[in-house]
């Protein structure tokens, strides 16, 4: 079968894949598929999946192969059997089928479905056999097996285990395990699971569902982005688009699930999977060729690849005020215990290509919300001005009225699935076979406009999720579920955050409509936060608490020199503030600023802030310095080079020529000495910087009390005449260029940054020793005439 | 006097300025000033100027200096005194005087004022006499004399003359002469009107009015930023301004002017002069003191100086359909005349520095529009997401609404002065002696929003801008007025797009409110479009013309090879899309792409048209080199590499040492042979391109039929084993570093650009040529077994 949205366009592709694909498909689907349905008396099962399985029995039982149904659970046979006779009793044909043939249908349908208790190894042996039994028996050939796990993850290694020893299908047929979330919940439970599951069945073999992939809109935004590919050719990119709004929103709120919400909260149990999937079928490279399900997934990876790592600021988080006393009664919690899982979450993801590059995607989901809805809204920029006055605006001809394409996955004031396109953006394509106009609902205002101004299509035929979803199993489709490499990229990208905000204490919300303008948020580079100051503290009066936005700095002296401790992002704030304060008054009084650099993960954060928040910065007349780096290529990852690049050099303008990698790399060599790189780095010094004094030298301390890459126990660099000296370093890559102590001393101004826990003894150590370069080279650190500063984190300094 | 504005936040700076300058300036007022008002009988005179005044007069009478007023035109004494006497009557005193002062008021007024007719020299030299015998006379010091320009341009150098030579005050007594525009109508008009004026006066005793700045919305830009420097100082930046417009439109037409207008046209009477003077008040950098008329001129100076240079495309341009009646009537024109000149526009200005950078300024301005209204709007980007459904939004609360500020400088639905700060951005300063809020008007909505969502102030007594200009000149504000050097700079700015202008068919419009949607426009990049096609068409049907979207390419063959010529735009958009597709594919197969570029201004549109426009362009793998190099240092602006880096390195991500620039300035000596820069680049290229075939190579044509940096009669680098080579150009400056004809032909693709009328004749004399690359390098490119392909526009290939 070719894929359905194969559009016009490609009329030629679909042909080839009519021909080529289509026949092998359908080759390969002659014959018998077993589909075992694990768990299928419960809640999901009942309502949903064995009418997904009816829905697949009705499209394909008539294209040539045979199927049977088993539906297994850890319940008495009898039970289970009365169980599901009820459920196949209730099942319903398509709108347009006649009751008479509805009862046929239906009849078949159980006829080829039974229940059976599936418990031990010896119970899938015993399935498997029965199955072998029966193709004989009828004369065919037993093509494939799906088990659809709708069972609870602690369940999932011993089924599986089950599965791969004693039920797999001889081979030339092929076994499909279908897995529902959640795959853990961060990053390490996920691997963990997935080297699990691994053990027993091949990546190809699994289908894990993320059901929102099955939703109708959600399933037809590539394919809207595919057919609509010359209108959208131009405006999908950091150009056109305003902003990405991803959102699902909730009234109801966790009451009795709370012992599934505590190990979860809003970000596993929405934003990581259901959110992701979307903001990645929106952001996404487009395939040339929708219907390769290798082509769409390779390009979702690489759409993961290209996210902006999340830090606390990305996300603000709430917690509805009832949650604490439903987990209290749930849980059979102490009325001291109190709660910081999140049940509402805002974040600010960015995307690092060119496409997205500074676009805000906001991704938000929550409970005890006012109102139940879920959409993905692209506002277009506003690229227009209109030179008649506003009350002559035409709505559909009026370039300055939002422009926006909505997904409406469902609910809110729509009622249902709808896609939506501006009308005074471009009139969309949608197959009309599938989807209608909306019909007009007067008064209905949506996203600041009458419902009128959109383009608006409904579904022809509301289907559900796990039907589609369990077709595409069926049809191998596997973009429409979550590969491993998929997961496990949608969890590195979430579990730094989840860790960070593992302590931050959720405000409190009451929930509903009452909740006013309490959870809005905005943002600021890529900082969000709530618009509104917090209720308790309206309620408290001012004076209660610290605002958010005192600076808590601590100024204190730490080996006689002034000392700046405070959070991370405060301190990392305040170093930047002072870096440009130094810049700008050396571009004032000598024209140029020399600045001084050293790698590793500390700067990283400054280079960012510097980057995103300083356009008062003078870069045109700054010198970027390194202070040291490592004997590698300079496009080597582990470059000090790279790392300056990619936070810095990137977003800012230094011109070329300003810009002062060290020479580690040269005639393809790696720090040959006879390639006297180190001299050339102290030349170019000599004749740039007046005096060899760079305006600023920024330097961090190692937890041996190396600096720069100066190293204990080498005599190196620590003294004499040499600006620049090549290296070792106890830890690889071993070979090193570095400023040395003297040229550092001779600098204006040396700050020196420190970050982190695993500085505090190093941090304690220092503080009480004297001079002595030789053992910690840090300690050598003293400025001719200039001024050193430290600056520590509250972590490094007071632990 | 200090000046009104500076707030309570400078009150130190103020008491400073009270205790220094405030005195200087008080004893340097002290004794008698003689007003000279030139054409006292003229429009402008009776309307405003003799009103101005009567205001200094009223203003600053009572503080130790006297005055008398002289009115002169070329009028006879009689007929000059009875006008006047006429204006003089119908003054009016500020609206709190009795009316018994105020006639006490006038009568005083009369007697200080006086007609005479002032035509030769001399003339001036008796009124000059009279001064300082009346000076003597009564036991005054002359302290200075302002002589107000209110005659037509033509007549300025006469008068200037006559001022100089015989009408100059006594050493110790100041001259200050105040002109009206027009200053110009371009850059060099206007610059030979600075020279004829400097040749009489100095600088600092020209006082050219722009009366816009005498507004008092327009006059409280600064002021208003400086008071609410805190609120404003994280918002003032391009990470958080949306868009500013500057607009300000009429609906009048030009009957009765059309002498005056056909010269000018809406850019020179109004865009050049009042928008871009209030564009600069918001763009600039604000000085801390605004009290320093030095400072702020500076200030100005440099935001021209970061303007983005304007293009044929930054601008849309119409016609009311009645001018050209007007103008055959008014200018006695045969039937069969057709005026060009703009009675509207539209143009779109970008501000290259960090501050603003990618934010949209528009500029409009037009006769026979729907509204007279003017207005500076600064609407903020909407960066908050409001967690409630958009119903609940409560206007003052929501950070979803629009937050703008807009300065109304009059009229429209307001109908006068105010300045608008919405409520949900943040409550405003503004003296409270001078504004006050106005008052609720039920109904009306402004900017999308109504009335109520602003704070919203008017003066607390509405000023003729020309009276505080009066004062202004008085209290010599210079920076009230137009320097020449911010005259010459305007004019840099606007004279380039004028001539590419010239030949333009502006959009007809039918005026008033008919002009429907028909003027409205929208911009892409820095590009700027109508967003309708033009009435006509839609008059005539489709298929009367072709439409502009439509390319207007021609393919033929030119020397053998293939050529694609088309106009301007679209020829460096298709060059620009075959050089990303070399790029896509070259990455695709090698994974890297290493593309050789020349200098010079042609490729400029290219470099802007890849940096905007091509998303896609795999910057990441491409490595850039330069075709060829002047030996000046990088940083020099005649350096090839300093072009390529302002307008294609700083837009876009191509790794630091994916960048190749030419050796020329190796150890602080240019190309000198024993530095050997020749060779080391050779060697860069054999090392890194593979069989040093560049992926693809951008080549210009000069008029004299050279090619990259190989110029006619010289054999370097036409043949040999040599990959760069030093040469010697016949123009400044003649050293040169470029690559040899050898190791371009070895290229894969070579693209030749060539482009204005200049080429024409070298491209039809190359185009009959053979290879003969002594004569004419260019016709050695033959690529030896890679593709040629020249790019031409129709300017180059048709003439």
């Amino acid at each position: 079968m070719c894929p359905r949205h194969a559009g016009a366009w490609n009329m030629l592709t679909a042909a080839v894949c009519m021909a080529l694909l289509g026949c092998l498909q359908a080759q390969e689907l002659q014959g018998h598929v077993s589909v075992i349905l694990l768990g299928a008396t419960g809640d999901l099962a009942r309502k949903y999946l064995w009418q997904g399985l009816f829905q697949l029995y009705l499209e394909e039982a008539g294209k040539g192969h045979s199927f049977r149904f088993h539906g297994t659970a850890l319940t008495s046979t009898k039970q289970g059997q009365e169980v599901i006779a009820k459920v196949l009793e209730s099942l319903s044909c398509p709108r347009d089928t006649a009751p008479g043939r509805c009862a046929e249908l239906k009849a078949q349908f159980q006829q080829l479905s039974e229940y059976r208790r599936l418990k031990t190894p010896e119970d899938y042996l015993a399935l498997s056999k029965d199955i072998e039994a029966r193709v004989q028996h009828e004369g065919l050939q037993e093509v494939g097996r799906i088990f659809y796990f709708s069972v609870p993850p602690f369940a999932y290694a011993e089924i599986a285990r089950s599965i791969s020893s004693s039920c797999r299908p001889g081979p030339g047929a092929w076994l499909r395990v279908v897995l529902e979330k959640p795959f853990g919940h961060d990053h390490r439970s996920a691997q963990q699971l997935a080297a699990e599951l691994g053990s027993f069945f091949q990546e190809e073999e699994m289908y894990r569902v993320d059901h929102y992939l099955g939703k109708q809109v959600v399933a037809q935004i590539l394919p809207f982005r595919d057919q609509n590919r010359k209108a959208l050719d131009g405006l999908w990119n950091r150009h056109h688009v305003e902003r990405v709004e991803i959102i699902m929103k909730e009234t109801v709120d966790a009451e009795g699930r709370t012992s599934f919400y505590e190990e979860y909260g809003v970000i596993g149990d929405v934003l990581q999977n259901h959110l992701t999937e979307i903001l990645m079928l929106v952001a996404m490279e487009l395939p040339l060729n929708l219907s390769s399900s290798e082509a769409v997934l390779e390009h979702k990876l690489q759409a993961f690849r290209a996210l902006r790592g999340l830090q606390r600021g990305s996300a603000v988080v709430g917690q509805y005020q009832a949650y604490r006393g439903q987990v209290r009664r749930e849980l059979q919690k102490p009325d001291s215990f109190h709660s910081l899982t999140p049940t509402f979450a805002g974040v600010l993801v960015h995307i690092d290509n060119l496409r997205w590059e500074g676009v805000p995607f906001i991704l938000m989901s929550g409970k005890a919300l006012d109102e139940r809805v879920g959409y993905v809204r692209i506002l277009f920029k506003d690229q227009a001005y209109c030179a008649q006055s506003e009350k002559r605006w035409v709505p559909a001809q009026s370039h300055c009225l939002p422009q926006q394409i909505i997904f409406y996955i469902g609910h809110g004031e729509l009622g249902g699935p709808a896609v939506l396109v501006s009308r005074n953006l471009f009139r969309p394509s949608l197959p009309s076979a599938s989807w209608k106009e909306v019909e007009g609902q007067p008064g209905l205002r949506l996203f600041g406009r009458p419902l009128s101004d959109y383009y608006a299509y409904s579904p022809v035929r509301e289907q559900d999720a796990y039907s589609i979803l369990i077709s595409r199993i069926f049809h191998r489709r596997k973009d429409s579920f979550i590969t491993m490499e998929n997961l496990l990229a949608s969890w590195v990208f979430w579990t730094p955050l989840l860790d960070s905000l593992a302590h931050e204490v959720p405000r409190l919300y009451p929930g509903g409509a009452e909740n006013g303008h309490l959870l809005d948020f905005e943002f600021s580079g890529s900082h969000l936060s709530f618009s509104q100051p917090p209720l308790e503290q309206l309620v408290l009066g001012p004076d209660s608490a610290p605002m958010p936005s005192d600076f808590q700095v601590l100024r204190a002296k730490y080996r006689g020199s002034p000392l700046i401790s405070a959070w991370p992002e405060e301190l990392i704030a305040r170093l930047a503030g002072d870096i440009e304060a130094a810049a700008v008054q050396a571009v004032k009084r000598f024209g140029k600023f020399h600045l001084a650099l050293s790698g590793g993960s500390s700067p990283v954060a400054l280079f960012q802030q510097l980057a995103m928040g300083h356009y008062g910065f003078p870069w045109a007349h700054t010198h970027l310095w390194l202070v040291d780096e490592r004997c590698v290529p300079l496009w080597d990852p582990e470059s000090n080079f790279q790392g300056l690049q990619a936070h810095l050099l990137q977003h800012v303008r230094v011109p070329y020529y300003n810009v002062h990698p060290m020479p580690v790399h040269r005639r393809q060599r790696l720090c040959a000495e006879e390639d006297q790189g180190a001299q050339a780095y102290a030349e170019e010094i000599s004749t740039l910087v007046t005096n060899s004094s760079f305006d600023l030298v920024l330097l961090g301390m190692g937890t041996d009390g190396h600096t720069a890459s100066l190293f204990p126990q080498s005599p190196v660099g620590l003294d004499g005449k040499q600006l620049v000296v090549l290296t070792t370093s106890p830890s690889s890559p071993h070979r090193r260029m570095s400023l040395s102590l003297p040229v550092i001393n001779r600098a204006h101004k040396v700050a020196v940054l420190v970050m982190g826990r695993m500085k505090r003894e190093i941090a304690m150590l220092v503080s009480r020793v004297g001079r002595e370069p030789r053992k910690w080279p840090i300690s050598g650190v003293l400025p001719d005439s200039g001024q050193l500063v430290w600056y520590m984190d509250y972590d490094a300094f007071l632990g």
